[in-house]
């Protein structure tokens, strides 16, 4: 008897030591799956260098679209389908070019070509191009202050990528509202265009694109990026109290709505198939590189942990659909749409992930959900420590999820892989497969898929 | 009077308290310090690019060497010493070949090149190569069955890079021995040549050198690394039971010993100026590349390390030596001679840290220290966490510094930052600076003068 109340009393702990040994098992299993395979290096190449960048609209994204639903089966999806949501349809129109000019000491005009890009879903400048003399602010402050200089003239947003953040992605938070809606704040008060230091801390010169937003009460005018060894060359100028003419050519003009759809890969739950965790990463890109980073990896990521799940024969509890998803980069119609279908077929979600921080080494998730919930997934760490993740923070979770976690009010999380070298990458020319090492995006993949396996058995 | 008690009962916990506010606000100095400098991208800059791949020996390691104390010293060191030491000097000689030739289906001979690299230290082909046939082996197991068949042949050390250790360096550790000893191993049963599948698991063709080490008792043969995309051309063609015969060139020799130094900054003591701290990497690389990894990167993290600490008027109890070590890759008479000196000079040497497991952004430290050492580092942990370090692992230290802790049996350790892409550049000749993430280099820096930090104060 005294044994018995011995072993009922260490029971919890048992079972508990016992589902520990079999989760890290099972997550070893999942990790020498992964690792020893060519899938989704094989992925990553197809879809960056057979299909590129593609564009919500563009053929290439209807290419990737076909693309995805034929990896999501070959990787053994128990069902493949494919949701339409119409899309935004902005094209480039050509290549983008700008120069500058100002007099040197001898009084004579130099006039230097600056490396820029327009900005997604921005317009054109006409094909004689738009030129104007440049006034520099380095916040929206100046601009208020300067906003009587503004009229006819082309405002440059200076604004530096601070880099005494360790965390990347603090210095892009800081900044991107200058490219999301600096167009708009300087065509109020009469500005005829404006160039964007790139939002990068980068070595090179590649401008870095990205959507911008306008205001619906002010005229559109043509946006650009600029490089940032030519920001410095400007800054360096305007600094020497030298005044310069900007000439900008863009030809970027918004088509109409194209369909587009998600692309749902989906396994079946074993125990409470009506309950649905999502993961998933986007399908589009910018139309400039091969989109491989972003998100390239996310979706390779999905597809991966898909194989692996059915490759071990996993059988979850609950559905899982891995999902790709449509429009990130400039409208979430995809996400948007997810949720709206989610709502409409009353669906039961429980849990959603994402990875669009790239397929670099994996750090942690962010977790946007209680501290009690957090707790319980800090509680798992040791199972993911081996694989490189070390915490789970309170943070966002990835844009194409947010709309269907905030329908439902469900926790939801992303992978945040080291972010060191992303904005190196991101929304600029050298987002090229050779610049992701596929092994740091396996081991993404790895820890999606352990977290995948934990909530689906625990529950969150 | 209760008041003091409790007050004299707190004061531990308060020191301790306002110690780690202390500590953290330096610690955050030399992160913003280093993140925001540029003059490790300079350093490294130069080194890959004006200067670039600099064997022991070469006339590249005597401009190293100056540069080396140049920039210790602009780094502000209060003394740099250069500390002689005779090295070895192999050359290359000339550009390594290999072709392989078998019959095809239809009886004819096929001959196609393969890309080779001869092994550091390793003999020459002679002017008309060596030709023979081709016998794999997957062991040294294998290579002791097949010893009959080896006379007059070329063995072909085709040895899985395993994939399914998270920690790449487990996998070297596994290999490395056939790249070292497997041409003795071979000639000892009358080979004439090896071929070693490359010490990586890239998704590129290029072949990875490093040092092989020829065994007293045997003919000293040529050895060469075979790039991956050629390795899976072989094994496909002896899996279908192909005869291959290969033609190897390479024109390896070595010549008299040169005179070689450490470059030694100081920042010396305001303390205990007799106890030493070492902190230091290596400045020679393979001669095929910009050795920018390996170990560029170490050797830029040492000189930041002293610039910052110089910066910010940081003044060490100990003394700290800041060593550019001559001659890792193939003798390591740098390391030695470091330790000869010591002891012949009788300092007092307590702690050395070295940082050659390249630039990638850093998740912790190996150590070699008793267990109880290793608690007192775990303890400091908090401290690091902001910048990527969250692991004291007990393992080796660098092999510059083994000597110096071998002769002093102090702790040392070796800063680990994330292995996955070590070994896609590891000896290749994309070894460059252009795979440099220099805020990842940074942030290694920033750990490792962390560490420095806390021995300094609190001991180890």
């Amino acid at each position: 008897m005294k044994k018995l109340v011995v072993l009922a009393l260490l029971m919890p702990a048992l079972i508990y030591a016992q589902d520990y040994v079999n989760d890290s098992v099972f997550i070893r299993q999942v990790s020498d799956n992964i690792l020893t395979s060519r899938t989704a290096y094989n992925n990553l190449f197809h879809l960056t260098k057979k299909i590129g960048g593609r564009l919500a609209g563009s053929p290439q994204m209807k290419m990737a679209e076909k693309w995805g639903a034929q990896a999501l089966e070959q990787a053994g999806a128990d069902k493949v389908t494919l949701q339409q949501c119409m899309v935004p349809h902005w094209v480039r129109g050509g290549k983008d070019k700008a120069s500058v000019a100002y007099k040197t000491s001898d009084g004579k005009v130099k006039t230097i070509p600056i490396n820029v890009l327009a900005l997604g879903n921005s317009v054109g400048s006409g094909p004689k191009g738009i030129k104007a003399q440049v006034v520099r602010v380095h916040s929206f402050d100046e601009l208020e202050e300067k906003k009587d200089e503004l009229k006819g003239k082309i405002v440059f947003y200076s604004v530096p990528f601070e880099e005494d953040f360790v965390e990347t992605s603090n210095a892009y938070g800081k900044n991107v509202i200058y490219r999301a809606v600096g167009a708009s704040r300087a065509a109020k008060y009469g500005a005829v265009a404006v160039l964007v230091r790139s939002m990068t801390h980068s070595v090179d010169n590649n401008p870095h694109t990205g959507s911008l937003r306008y205001l619906d009460s002010f005229p559109k005018i043509p946006a650009a990026a600029v490089g940032l060894r030519d920001v410095e060359k400007l800054d360096s100028l305007l600094n020497e109290g030298k005044a310069i003419t900007a000439h900008l050519f863009t030809y970027g003009k918004m088509l109409p709505d194209e369909v587009g759809h998600n692309v749902i890969g989906e396994i079946k739950g074993s125990g409470q198939p009506e309950k649905i965790i999502t993961v998933g990463g986007h399908l589009d890109s910018w139309d400039v590189n091969e989109g491989a980073t972003d998100d390239g990896a996310g979706i390779v990521q999905t597809i991966e942990i898909l194989r692996a799940f059915k490759a071990l024969g996993y059988k979850p509890k609950c559905t899982i659909r891995f999902v790709l998803f449509a429009n990130e980069e400039n409208g979430l119609r995809g996400g948007t749409k997810y949720a709206e279908e989610a709502k409409a077929n009353n669906e039961t979600h429980v849990f959603a992930l994402e990875s669009d921080a790239g397929g670099f080494t994996p750090r942690g998730f962010s977790i946007a959900a209680t501290q009690e919930k957090l707790d319980k997934l800090k509680s798992w760490l040791a199972l993911f420590q081996p694989y490189g993740v070390t915490d789970f923070m309170v943070g966002g979770g990835g844009a194409d999820i947010g709309p269907v976690a905030e329908a439902y009010k469900i926790p939801y999380g992303e992978l945040r892989p080291d972010s060191q070298r992303y904005f190196d990458v991101h929304h600029a020319v050298n987002d090229v497969l050779e610049n992701v090492n596929i092994r740091e995006l396996k081991l993404g993949a790895i820890n999606m898929a352990a977290l995948l396996y934990l909530v689906d058995k625990y529950g969150i």
